[in-house]
């Protein structure tokens, strides 16, 4: 299957592909990312992601599982242990990683298919942690779209793939300033509903079946006053314990699947 | 204040606070434990914790703040820099590091003080970030107890402090093997709903506002057939996206606060 072998973690090709992994200076220049796994490669595949090249260390994928994403074309590489262990993330048992091409997250690229959609929205989420947890839930609730404000982080960053499980890829994602989202949740008649401890109702009060934007800050500074006045509605989640503060994630979980309730699920 | 000054890493007593941070066995051993960070300090002595010895490095707390915690007594002992950072497990700035008394976590101190209660269990937990966010949940929703079926890991490691962000302390935990427990919600009609992917109603068409646990597994494996087979309903989130899977502390926030909604927070 394979027309080529690169064994030495001196190749030239390799040591670019180290600095993709490594360098999120690098990803932005070349407008490449590495995937890694069998599971999240599959998720690029059926997100649309163009595949550029496969590499794959034969003792750990078998023929079999290979072809299920050789059939997309690029260039196919079978590489050493050494150059597979240079370019994994993790200690993985899947043997593949693949080079593939960004997509723009340009904020006017975003597109909405149903006439009343739910947005999850994050303010400068910074954990790839917390990225890849809000971006499960945005997958289970199959939201309409996750929009990041004043992002600061690299969306190919390795660790969002990998807590993501591959979430980063099936989800449509724009990014952009918080005045050019607003501004775009204004134009297009979107409830914007901004999780804050002050001058709030409870989530649970409020109506989520029109066209709604869930908001969530930083857990360290919450959301920016430009959100807050922007808002339709500043929400709490009641808190009734010693500490003020949540997992992010975990907040976004409980008012997106309150918005999903609402919705019956639909 | 302090009578005591510690210097050197060489020191005896240093030596074997280093092994409390870093092995489960030292601290079982000798049921000590370190607290590290003005919050996480202040929220063990809200919960009741003994503390044993109080560690500061003067430079990152004022004398006022160390008032807060020398009232309850206790050795008192001033640390140098390179002492400090050999102890601390994160690059704080908040100058103490406290020597604690483990408490017993055996299902038998399980006290229950609400005649209704709400408890969240989780089986055999293992990513310290994962059991630090659901307590996070626990302490806001305010839940009578969590239980902690099977447990894989030490609750005073020091990652789990760190990322429950000292709700470890603040809400009542027991641990015990799944059949004690099963036992336990038996004898005591809490009707427990289990979350599974299969034979299993929408969690949203339950009833909470009874005696209620809520059980979630493990996100590889999820719960254990001892555990589906004795539940009074297994439930499921609906999901929609691409993937079957979603973060257990996510998942758990959801249904602990359906609970919530359905018994009007209170």
């Amino acid at each position: 299957m394979s027309q080529k072998t690169i064994s030495s973690i001196q190749n030239a090709y390799i040591k670019q592909l180290f600095l993709l992994k490594e360098k999120s200076r690098e990803r932005k220049k070349t407008g490449l990312f590495l995937i890694e796994g069998q599971r999240e490669l599959a998720l690029a595949i059926k997100g649309n992601f163009e595949i550029d090249t496969l590499l794959y260390y034969p003792e750990l994928v078998s023929e079999a599982q290979l072809k299920e994403f050789t059939f997309i074309g690029g260039n196919v590489i079978e590489i050493s242990k050494e150059v597979f262990q240079k370019l994994a993330h993790r200690s993985t048992t899947e043997g593949v990683i693949a080079v593939a091409k960004s997509k723009s997250h340009e904020i006017d690229t975003l597109q909405l298919e149903h006439k009343n959609p739910l947005i999850l929205i994050a303010e400068a989420p910074e954990k790839p942690g917390n990225i890849g947890a809000l971006l499960r839930t945005a997958d289970a609730a199959n939201v309409d779209a996750v929009i990041i404000a004043n992002p600061k982080s690299d969306l190919y960053n390795p660790n969002i793939i990998r807590s993501s499980v591959g979430c980063v890829f099936t989800t449509q994602i724009v990014m952009g300033s918080t005045s050019e989202i607003i501004d775009f949740l204004n134009d297009n008649s979107i409830n914007t509903y901004c999780a804050a401890l002050q001058a709030s109702v409870e989530y649970q009060t409020q109506d989520y079946t029109k066209p709604t934007a869930i908001v969530v800050g930083t857990e360290a500074d919450g959301l920016t006053d430009e959100w807050l006045k922007a808002s339709t509605q500043n929400i709490i989640i009641p808190m009734q314990g010693e500490i003020d503060s949540m997992n992010v994630s975990v907040a976004a979980g409980i008012l997106i699947f309150e918005a999903k309730r609402q919705r019956n699920f639909k």
